[in-house]
């Protein structure tokens, strides 16, 4: 797969989620002309979505428009459109508008949607976390609890909306559960006259035996602790067994609830559907140490749609792992428009866990090193200022989170989407 | 209307704009107990609400939540609820969810809404803007219009998509022509592959002779020069006969085009029928010179709702006006609490007016006199700034404009709202 005379080697990624972005970033190559394929116009800076679902970011400050990203690689042509199946045999990515896409060298980087465990009915009623329009639900949900819990009069009822339960105790639902907790126990109980909004129950339920599993157990445990400082009830080996209108369930005990939120678990994209390829139990697809398909050479899987094996373990899903893999893989393709050899397989760097509780603690694991408490909450904010795209956003982010931290003012409390308030409204 | 005894005087405030938050900043009384309901749970700052219909700014710099700008007044109750009905005869405001709210004294400052002048069905085809939703959705299809236009290869529907027509060339016009033109002609080109932005057709459509009618002839000419030289293509005179899915049509003439904003008129929220009270042509409620309801002194109808007369002219729509009769009431109602006699009539100051044309031109008019172009510009936008509330979001839309004005990107890009998308996408 050598430079071919004239003809550009047409490179097509689905997908601007890091892994995509990343790979476009390394492959400059003046024989590849490649297209980028997302049904979203915006790259989405997922690690702080639970601060626009929790009102302390605006949206904007966490997305930008991906051909933006791009605008002065005039090799790369950006279009907004959603995949609906892949032709290997035509080497043809095919749109839902019956439009299609030629390819020589074909990039899955589509990553995950939340799984609901066979329990997809759950949904309506608990929402995941992955899109930005997940944030403002969530966001609705629990600013629009407080104002009907503020109008209700039956004390039951009251109860039931000043509760909110949050499933999964991984870095997600970590924060979401300690952001809520301070909008409910410092930021808003000024504010009602009839509730009491200290008194709001947060609830974080756990599968495993404790939170945050990823870490060391010293690590989780001070993480556990700081949630219940700032009035996270933890339960944790707690199986939820149903979800509804009236609250969730876990083993046969019913608890009370209007607002759930779901940060148990992920499942691939219908990547390994679309490419007829092995998966794995999550639905990533099975790769080859150079991340290609076995049997196809010129497509590459990379990011969380798939599963990377290292020493025995699964590579986990983590930003920094999805960029490693897209540079990798446009390594690779460069070797091989240059006429070099392979490099050799791909290896996952781990730089580090980072996890905040709050709006003063995190915990940061990185190599034999450990931090927690206030100096790890400023590392964590430094690093993850530093990953935002472009001078603007830092300064933006930076801005919102020390008024924040100042003040404790949230500032982007906002219900929108009117028809949906009425609807909620309405079910009350 | 005295002070009574022990039980507080209730004040019901329906509308958190900009004449029922000068009222209840401007009422302050030791007896009155005051209850203020919207059906939205945060004020929009509505003179810059352009602003995020065209990607400059983000939701959550232009709008915030009702009940946190009343945390400190312990007087104040705030609700989140649509009004149904008033019942003057038992003083109860009567809400959707069946509630009601008792008054002693009712002040009715729900604004306005657009008017389509007998032509509801063209609402679909050409939204107007006055919520913070109706600003995304005229983001959306904007942003959506170029996506589209890039994958389009019939040049006659690719055309269609890049004709923006925006009905009515009062201040929201032509705020709205400048700033898609700036964005097609200064901002997009660089990032599109196979379409060419600048070739983009900015309609601007009045019916009467001159764009900003309200200002002086010599800077109304100079703000449809401004326009022109961003690109605008100005129609005066031009009467709008039809808006569909394929376009508008200007007397006899078919227009393709693919994205229309309706900027063209207004008409008042219901409160006449509420009230069942004399409206204007508009839908105004006639008031008295002391804003009270003919044969009623107890409810006050004031800003944009209201149909006040000054000189054998109306006074205009605007927000100072708005305040101004905020607090005017309020001083009313103070007076009446404290047994004092009632005040001298209503009197609006006119402040002066503003208009920008995109990002370097606009024009002033304070009394006898006139400032346009650059400087004019920046007294505008240090104008709007100071009358943001709360230092944060002076900050956020200083450092927003600041970045815009040094570096021509618009930050805000985003289409949100996928089940839209979708619908839009399918509709091509």
């Amino acid at each position: 797969m050598t430079r071919s005379g004239g003809t550009p080697h047409k490179v097509v990624v689905i997908g601007a989620g890091f892994a995509g972005l990343q790979f476009i970033h390394d492959l400059r190559h003046p024989s590849a002309a490649i297209t980028l394929v997302d049904r979203r116009n915006h790259h989405l800076f997922q690690p702080l979505l639970y601060q626009v679902a929790t009102t302390v970011l605006a949206t904007s400050e966490i997305a930008w428009p991906v051909r933006h990203l791009f605008r002065d690689r005039s090799d790369v042509e950006t279009l907004l459109g959603e995949v609906a199946g892949i032709d290997r045999a035509q080497r043809r990515v095919l749109l839902k508008d019956g439009g299609a896409l030629a390819f020589d060298t074909l990039v899955v980087a589509t990553g995950t949607r939340h799984a609901y465990f066979g329990h997809d009915d759950w949904e309506a009623f608990a929402p995941g976390l992955k899109t930005l329009e997940d944030a403002t639900t969530i966001r609705r949900r629990v600013l629009l609890a407080f104002e009907q819990a503020e109008r209700e009069s039956d004390p039951e009822r009251r109860e039931a909306l000043l509760t909110f339960a949050i499933i999964g105790a991984g870095p997600t639902g970590v924060e979401l559960a300690g952001m809520i907790a301070e909008l409910a126990h410092y930021t808003l109980p000024r504010e009602f006259r009839r509730i009491d909004t200290r008194r709001a129950r947060i609830l974080l339920i756990e599968g495993g035996p404790r939170v945050l599993p990823v870490f060391s157990t010293p690590l989780s445990a001070y993480a556990e602790a700081s949630l219940k400082e700032l009035g996270v009830e933890v339960s944790t080996s707690s199986r939820v067994t149903d979800c509804g209108p009236d609250g969730v369930r876990i083993g046969d005990t019913a608890i009370a609830c209007r607002t759930i939120i779901w940060a148990a678990g992920v499942e691939a994209s219908p990547a390994a559907k679309w490419l007829d390829a092995e998966a794995d139990r999550a639905g990533r697809v099975i790769v080859r140490p150079d991340l290609t398909l076995p049997g196809d050479a010129a497509i590459f899987v990379v990011g969380d749609t798939a599963a990377v094996m290292q020493d025995g373990k699964p590579v986990p899903g983590l930003a920094p792992a999805a960029k490693q893999q897209g540079a990798y893989a446009a390594k690779v393709v460069r070797r091989r428009l240059d006429g070099k050899t392979a490099p050799p397989p791909f290896r996952y760097w781990h730089q580090g866990s980072l996890a905040t509780i709050g709006k003063h603690a995190a915990i940061i694991e990185y190599g034999r090193f450990n931090f927690r408490g206030w100096m790890a909450w400023w590392l964590w904010g430094i690093a993850h200022i530093y990953f935002l795209i472009g001078t603007r956003s830092r300064f933006a982010v930076a801005w919102s989170w020390l008024w924040n931290y100042l003040t404790g003012i949230h500032s982007a409390r906002l219900i929108t989407q009117r028809e949906v308030i009425k609807e909620v409204i309405k079910e009350t």
